[in-house]
């Protein structure tokens, strides 16, 4: 990987503007990937985020029992393969397999790195309380990886049935906000 | 207002891309307003949604007390407004007449509909497990409305330390996400 570590003090600036990532997990060697766009920064540091992951999806039952995951960022150029993660089940296919991205080892879990994402966010568990009602689990990000070299990554955003909003140009106002 | 009522089923299609938001409260007949980009979907109908307003907020206190507020969606022309709103506090500050926004009656709870603001979410408070640890907040959206003339609204993304992604193409794709 040509990745280096991004301090944990700046994962919020990846997740805040609200993409599209891939969410891979792994449970007695075999990975899995899902597409999954409902999730919030809750703090800065340690880095918290709160997502939802739907009881339906087979992550659900291997990020509860793993209680580990990785968050990693595509851009515009894997559009094609986000929507085929999001079209069919890790239960019947090896997705990364299938849609030709490329696994590679995380430092600190066990589930894996996505080469082709221009971040991939370390995470553990941290809080389940809201797992039973809402399907939400709060993960502590325990190491990122960057990119140096994408800037003004070309995010994709959700807008429902098919729909993406690919991120735009960058503005600089000035505000005292972190 | 040349707004309309949405769907409340279509409200995750405006939330989920991950805009900055306005967050308008009103307590004693004064109205109060803050920018905030710390929220996520958590269902779709009835729509949920969850959100991080720090206790450190004037927004915070009105919140937890009226157990209302409306989320407005601002596009790129309210940027410096938007900023505006972020840099001070309702503490001190009567922002909405400081930034020019236009304050409009909500239908189902107190906080105002900013007019300017392509789309509006009129919220209650939900669930508030997570309130003392996280200062996350569940809301419900009771009501949407939008301007139904914004198809493609050109909405910003917060990506720290003043810069903000502007919303750019659509893009679609064959997907069987919702």
């Amino acid at each position: 990987m040509t990745k280096r570590a991004l301090p944990l003090s700046r994962v919020y600036r990846l997740l805040e503007p609200g993409p599209v990532v891939l969410v891979t997990t792994a449970r007695g060697g075999r990975a899995n990937v899902m597409a999954m766009s409902w999730h919030t920064m809750m703090e800065f540091e340690p880095p918290l985020a709160g997502c939802v992951v739907s009881n339906r999806n087979y992550t659900f039952d291997i990020l509860r029992a793993t209680r580990e995951c990785v968050l990693n960022i595509p851009t515009v150029e894997l559009a094609k393969q986000v929507v085929g993660c999001g079209n069919t089940s890790g239960r019947r296919v090896d997705k990364l397999r299938a849609f030709r991205l490329t696994p590679a080892p995380a430092s600190h879990v066990a589930a894996p790195l996505i080469v082709e994402c221009y971040a991939n966010l370390e995470c553990r568990l941290a809080d389940t309380r809201l797992v039973t009602k809402y399907n939400f689990f709060v993960l502590e990000v325990v190491k990122a990886w960057i990119d140096p070299s994408r800037k003004d990554p070309q995010t994709i955003h959700h807008r429902g049935m098919g729909r993406f909003m690919v991120a735009g140009r960058t503005i600089r106002l000035p505000s005292k906000m972190k």
